[in-house]
């Protein structure tokens, strides 16, 4: 019984130190130095070469070394039965909240007119604040935390998301109601799961029912996005400006007109980055719950995709 | 009996507007236009000319129109037994916490380096976040709601102050305990109220007693700082970078060198403004307790300074 990660181009050492650690007997094997695939009974993922799972026939549990885990459910050929697990690491989620409030901050308080004003010298006081009324796309363990924080910094916060939910202490739509919801906010934080149902869900009918300057943080995947539609909504007004850490291809070609557009801050996809530390032993818990027939840590619904 | 608005070069149109809503009957007059000195019996002050205050008689109030009192205790010639009440105001909480919070994470996350990264079209993911422990200098109604949220957001947090706290959520420090406090944080808020204790507080023996790379963000007041040795401490280390409000001179002077140093963030004293609409009935309620002979609310101890 061996364990694998298969993580093509990032170096694993992190991981297998921080596991070897609190399991000094574990088989760790990293791809594609795999010696005996049978004995592969679990595999550690990122961004797996498509295709690949089928080498090992004693497979019984997928984890995501990620909080997403749309790089699995987008390879077909993985067997429907098999559970895949992701990752919920608090530092992870700190880093998420902290990136999108230092957005929504920067854009409530104007920090590059200031920065321009300072450039050229000019004290003008007028206009300190733009009033801010946020809405977070996707209210689960990331999104839910932005949401949290904001109302006890006493932010109007509205959440949106694909199915109905209880017991909420914000206002809160989903499915048809997103016209009302994108009516309400000036601000908008996408912190969906990738889905085939929210894949370019950020396109140019999205951005035209929104509130006149409505300023996005994208934080979830590149694909969200139909990036060329955020270029016309800006042009036409009904988006003022963006925050992007994700884009469709990474690292953003030096071609790309995000790089120069005044009205995008972009960052190199560092919003919240996962930690060996915090997540290699929930990936251990799941692997001996695995083989001991318990039920498994954040378990994901295939048919929901998150 | 009148109170009288004496605030030059300010409009005072907001402040009348929201007093006479409350109360229409009313007898408000503005410096320099008032006509019957005998008859003012409150005053409600911003940088008031020092010694004008003896022109009347009956004067029973003095009420600051802002958080800050330092600007009526300046002014020596002012009767010591005069109460001064000053505002505190969750609007104005609510702007100062969250600059400073934008400052904190523009920092931890290091907003002018992905800034200078994208200018150059560089794709670097390393070193995203720095780690920050916060420490607060002034622990009242602003430096305590700061430490609030920022522990609710999971940061480290520390506070300073002039004298002992109970019952604190914190780690606080006070008096000498200055040095121990300082080397525990990396990020300095200036909350102190300004007092003789506290003017040129930040000086350089205090920057040299501060962790190496230490990020100051003064909110405060200009003379807490003493200017050049902020040059000078950036200069050797001991401070990384500034985000500062407050200036000892206002507006800042042209040929002044913060203007163009590029470790240091400038804003025209809108970290947070009053907002009438909010003080006003503050002002209003001390000046009807003063004519009924109740206690006055937000009244300052002038021996502490606030």
């Amino acid at each position: 019984m061996a364990i694998a990660i298969i993580s093509p181009g990032r170096n694993p050492s992190a991981w297998i130190k921080n596991m070897k650690e609190i399991d000094k007997e574990i088989d760790i094997q990293v791809f594609p130095d795999i010696v005996n695939k049978d004995k592969i009974t679990a595999v550690m993922l990122w961004q797996h070469p498509k295709g690949i799972l089928h080498e090992f026939p004693n497979l019984k549990l997928i984890c995501s070394m990620g909080a997403g885990v749309d790089h699995i459910l987008s390879d077909e050929t993985i067997d429907s039965s098999l559970p895949i697990t992701r990752i919920v690491d608090e530092k992870l989620t700190f880093s998420m909240t902290n990136y999108c409030i230092m957005g929504i901050l920067n854009f409530h308080r104007r920090t590059s007119r200031f920065y321009q004003l300072q450039k050229s010298k000019v004290w003008d006081m007028s206009s300190p604040e733009l009033e801010v009324n946020v809405g977070v796309l996707g209210v689960g363990e990331l999104g839910g935390d932005v949401v949290e924080k904001l109302q006890f910094m006493n932010f109007n916060v509205f959440g949106y998301g694909n199915s109905p939910k209880e017991n909420l202490t914000y206002p809160y739509f989903y499915g048809d109601q997103l016209d009302s919801f994108l009516q309400k906010v000036n601000v908008l934080v996408c912190l969906l799961p990738l889905t085939l149902k929210t894949e370019n869900f950020l396109n140019i009918d999205f951005f035209r029912k929104c509130t006149m300057g409505t300023y996005l943080i994208n934080v979830a995947r590149g694909s969200h996005l139909v990036e060329e539609d955020l270029l016309t909504a800006i042009e036409e007004g009904f988006i003022s400006g963006a925050m992007l850490d994700v884009f469709r291809k990474e690292p953003l070609p030096q071609d790309h007109p995000f790089w120069e557009n005044e009205k995008i801050t972009l960052t190199p996809h560092i919003a919240s980055v996962t930690n060996p530390k915090a997540a290699a032993p929930q990936i251990l818990e799941n692997y001996k719950r695995m083989l001991n027939n318990q039920p498994l840590v954040n378990l994901i619904d295939r048919k929901k995709g998150y």
